[in-house]
């Protein structure tokens, strides 16, 4: 299967465009795990647990591992080795260097730890993200328009504003369906506009959860093509209520809210 | 000292602006060295043993020790603990991520392997390079103008160039004196005007070895504030002749070339 279908697959047998976002943030983990290497490992496989009937794809965030140095490193290689192999498995490591340097970042991430995409700054231009789709079972989300305020300061700079020449530029890389986008759904009108100029790449959308955002319009553009990942993290990690019935309870009406 | 008294000592205190990269390609090390995790942790202390009276900096390419998992990560923290105090030592690790991200990324490479600095893509705006600039003594070189080609994809967009917005962004930000630029030397009259516009952060000049570039337009720019760092990678850690004595050699050469 390539990266797009393995995506729908995803989408298709679990019925939703849920991800779950791995942050293990050691201010936040329940107090019976350590805030340590160990206690990270043993907070995620519990949350792996309770949710991977239920969510199409998990998105790790590298910093919150890189925290623990090479312990941590070890900790993401094992507990990525733990998801079941037919669920989408995203490495949130927003990497992007020249060519040389990101061959090896590709191999790293895409070989080395068996992710399934890597999540790319643009900033450096396609040389950049070119190592990451060299094959066709693999691929990219590339950072376009992100959920944070200060995002706009570059974003949104030109005419036509940057983020839609970042989409230019993975559009004509998109030769293998192993092309997405990351875009933040803070702006639902803007998430619907971008879709209609650019009707084929998947979306990863963040920002839903606890930062606000517009559930309708992102599930419309995933719906649109069939595939696509609407990413849940603290909402999801740390909700109220009994660990951890409070965290599929929580993957549960995220699942619903965003159904297939 | 804070960065910026920190970066002018080295400087100083070797004569030169010259900074070593250390990206230990396996495909490139000298065959006596295993390709793998311990076999690149010996070509680098060799590498470091034989040009630490020389260099005022070395930048750590984290691409080239990830591929190496955690064993490569444990590699970086020991080579950096190596390092001479003296010396200034950055980690060429292009993160960026949201404000709550990058805080965990800022942890993870200036406090827990002591980096005095990070290389920072700004795609996500200030926020992600806030964290990074809390402590006077810790500090940037934030992505504004790269040497490879399709840097100029992005960079050179709208009116005025994303970078110069960059270049601004990080100026607003530069409270402390620890905030510089990445700034490609590939074109030098870009180079001396890009000074003259931002009077005062230091630059990371890469580019001037293995891929051209002017030598003359950056130890000018470096000159006018008696700081900043010129990179050599390849050609000084794979340069023709014996190791490592060819090593030392072609840093010496690099170090006359950049004299302060």
């Amino acid at each position: 299967m390539n990266y797009l279908e393995k995506l729908k697959a995803a989408n298709q047998n679990k019925g939703s465009y849920l991800c779950v976002g791995v942050d293990p943030d050691p201010d936040k983990i329940p107090d019976q795990f350590e805030k340590s290497a160990s206690g990270v490992k043993a907070f995620c496989e519990k949350l792996i647990e309770v949710t991977k009937d239920i969510t199409p794809a998990y998105k790790f965030n590298l910093a919150f591992f890189e925290i623990w140095g090479c312990h941590g490193w070890k900790v993401l290689e094992e507990l990525v080795s733990q998801v079941p192999d037919d669920t989408f498995i995203i490495g949130d490591a927003k990497r992007g260097d020249i060519g040389n340097s990101s061959k090896f970042y590709a191999q790293a991430l895409l070989q080395n730890i068996d992710f399934d995409s890597v999540t790319i700054n643009p900033y450096l231009g396609s040389e950049s993200i070119t190592p990451f789709i060299q094959n066709e079972g693999k691929g990219v989300f590339v950072l376009c328009v992100t959920s944070n305020p200060s995002g706009r300061e570059l974003q949104d700079h030109g005419e036509p504003k940057l983020y839609i020449k970042t989409a230019q530029i993975c559009q004509q890389l998109n030769q293998k369906n192993n092309v997405g986008l990351v875009m933040g759904a803070t702006k639902p009108e803007q998430l619907l506009e971008i879709r209609k100029q650019f009707p084929d790449m998947p979306f990863l959308i963040p920002g839903v959860g606890s930062q606000g955002g517009a559930v309708d319009a992102a599930v419309e553009v995933c719906n649109s093509i069939d595939a696509g990942l609407i990413n849940v993290s603290r909402s999801i990690s740390y909700p109220d209520g009994q660990f951890p019935d409070n965290i599929r309870k929580s993957a549960q009406k995220y699942a619903k809210l965003f159904k297939k």
